[in-house]
C-alpha cells in the first residue's frame, strides 16, 4: 500500500505545543471522529516514541501528522523552518519524516527589513483559515497566544509576519513581578480592560503604566479588582497599536482560542477597526487536512 | 539629654532596601567612620528589633535614621508617604518613630494628571544631591534601579516624578522568560547596547523587539553574546525615550549605583542629550544628614 493511499484512508492530526497537545482522528472524508487533549506538552515529554504510541493507543493505528513545537529543537525531531513567502504547498513539500508514518509540519521563518522572526504551529491555522474559505487571500491576520503573531497574507500565502510577546509578558508579571498579587483575578474585556487598551493606543508608556497600577492601588486611586483586566488591556492594546501599523489593518482576522480572540477583538474595536474572530481549532483541522492531501 | 542633642553627637544611617541593607556610622561632624552592607533586606527579616539591635552591635549604640523599604508595609513600621511637592523639610517633619531613638524617613507620593506614583528610598538621594550642591535646584533627575524614577526638581523640591519598571522587566526576562538562556551574560554599554537603545528611541515596539532577539539567534541573524546588552539597551532606551518627554531633559542628572548610571548615561548620550552621573551612596549620606539636622 502506497503512502498516499494510507493517508487517504484517514489519519491522526496532532497540534503539539509547549505545554499541551490536542490529537484528532480524521476519517477518509475528513470528519473528526475522535479526539483528546492532555497536558503532555513538548517540555514535559522525554520519550517521544512512547508519547506517540500512546496517541495511537487512544485513537487508533493511523498515520500521524504533527504540527507545533513538536518540530522545534526541544521537540521530537527538528523540522527546519520554511522561509516566507510560504503557503500550504511549501509546508507540505517540506515535511520532516520522524518515521515512515509520522510526519512533522515545518515552522515558518522571516528575515528582512532588519528583523527576523519565527512561528511554529500558527502557520497551519492561518493557511487553514484560507483553505476553509474563512480568511481572504489578501488579509491581515492576528493570532493571539503566548507569542502573538501578526501575519500578512498575499495570494493566500504568508508573505511576512511579526511576533509580539504579549501573552508571555502577562504571565511573567502575573507569576513573578511586584504586580503578582494584583493580577490573580480573571481578565475580562470589560471597562477596565478597555481603559488599559485606550491608554496603550494613545501613548507608548508601557513599562511606566505597569508600575502605575501598583502605585494607584497603594494610593487608593485604582480598584484592585480592576487590575488584571486593566494590565491585560495595556498589553493587548500595545500589541494592537503595533499591529495597526501593518497593511490592511482596517479589518483584521483574529484566529485562536476564543478566550483570547475576544480580548483582541475588543481591543481592535476600541481602536475603531473591525475584527472577525475565528476558532483556531477549526482552522487547524482545515489546514492539516490540506497538508495531508498533498502527501504522495 | 534632649533628642536633638543625642542626634547631634552622631548617628547611624541605614539605607534598607528590599534585598539588602547598607548601614553607616556618622560622627558629630558628619564623617562616615564605619559601615557595613549585607543581604538582610526587608523581605528576609522577620524580627526587626533584633535586626536593628544587630546594627548597633556592629556600629555602636547610636540613634538610627532609617530610609527605604523598611518604611513600607512589608518593613518594620509603615511610614506614610509625603505627597509632592516634597523637600528635605517635609521628609524631616514626617518621620515615623519606631522607638525613642529609631526614626524612619517617609516615602514620597504623587497623584495628578490622571496617574499615581510612589517612591521610597530614592527621595533621600535626590534631595541629598541638591543639599550637597551636586544637583541644581531646577533639574530633571533619573534614578535607575529595579524601578527607575524620573523626578522633576523645582526650587530644590520634588515637584513630580514617574516610575518605569525597567530593572524589574529585565530581571523577569532574565530569570523566567523564553529569552532567559540568552540573557545570562554581562550587560555592557557596548555597541550592542547602543543598537538596542537606538531601536527603542526610534520606535515603540518593545514587546515585538524582545521576541525578535530570540528569532534572530535561532535564524543566525543575531550574535548570542550580544543579546544581554542588546535587550538591556532596548529596555533602557525605552525608559530614556519616556524620560525625554519630561521638562528640562537637555541635561539629565543620573543618580544611583555606578554600574547602572553608566548604562543610563550611555543611553542618554545616544539620544543626543547630556548626562551627569552621581554616586547614589554619596547623595544618600548628604540627604540623611540634612534630615538628621532637623530632628529636634
Amino acid at each position: 500500500m502506497g503512502k498516499a493511499m494510507r493517508w487517504a484512508d484517514g489519519f491522526i492530526a496532532v497540534d503539539w505545543g509547549t505545554t499541551n497537545r490536542r490529537a484528532y482522528l480524521l476519517d477518509a472524508t475528513g470528519h473528526r471522529t475522535d479526539e483528546f487533549e492532555d497536558a503532555k506538552g513538548v517540555l514535559t515529554v522525554t520519550d517521544f516514541p512512547a508519547a506517540v504510541a500512546e496517541i495511537r493507543e487512544r485513537l487508533g493505528d493511523r498515520p500521524l501528522l504533527l504540527a507545533g513545537m513538536i518540530g522545534s529543537n526541544k521537540g521530537w525531531v527538528e523540522a527546519p523552518y520554511v522561509p516566507c513567502p510560504a503557503g500550504i504547498d511549501e509546508l507540505a513539500a517540506n515535511l520532516t519524516w520522524a518515521g515512515e508514518r509520522e510526519a512533522i509540519v515545518p515552522g515558518v521563518s522571516y528575515i528582512g527589513q532588519g528583523r527576523a522572526d519565527v512561528m511554529r504551529g500558527e502557520e497551519v491555522q492561518l493557511l487553514g483559515g484560507v483553505a476553509a474559505g474563512l480568511v481572504a487571500k489578501e488579509a491581515l491576520v492576528c493570532h493571539p497566544g503566548t507569542h502573538n503573531k501578526w501575519a500578512l497574507l498575499r495570494g493566500g500565502i504568508i508573505k511576512t509576519f511579526g511576533t509580539v510577546m504579549t501573552g508571555e509578558l502577562f504571565s511573567l508579571l502575573k507569576d513573578h513581578s511586584i504586580l503578582a498579587d494584583l493580577l490573580a483575578g480573571p481578565v475580562e474585556p470589560n471597562d477596565a480592560f478597555k481603559r488599559g487598551v485606550r491608554s496603550a493606543l494613545e501613548n507608548d508608556l508601557l513599562p511606566a503604566s505597569l508600575f502605575g497600577v501598583r502605585a494607584g492601588v497603594l494610593l487608593g486611586q485604582t480598584n484592585k479588582d480592576d487590575a488584571a483586566s486593566y494590565v491585560s488591556g495595556l498589553l493587548v492594546g500595545t500589541d494592537v497599536r503595533i499591529g495597526l501599523t501593518w497593511p490592511m489593518a482596517a479589518r483584521i482576522m483574529v484566529i485562536g482560542r476564543p478566550e483570547l480572540t475576544r480580548l483582541y477583538a475588543a481591543a481592535i474595536g476600541e481602536a475603531g477597526r473591525e475584527a472577525v474572530e475565528l476558532d483556531g481549532e477549526q482552522c487547524f483541522l482545515a489546514g492539516i487536512q490540506e497538508i495531508a492531501k498533498r502527501i504522495s
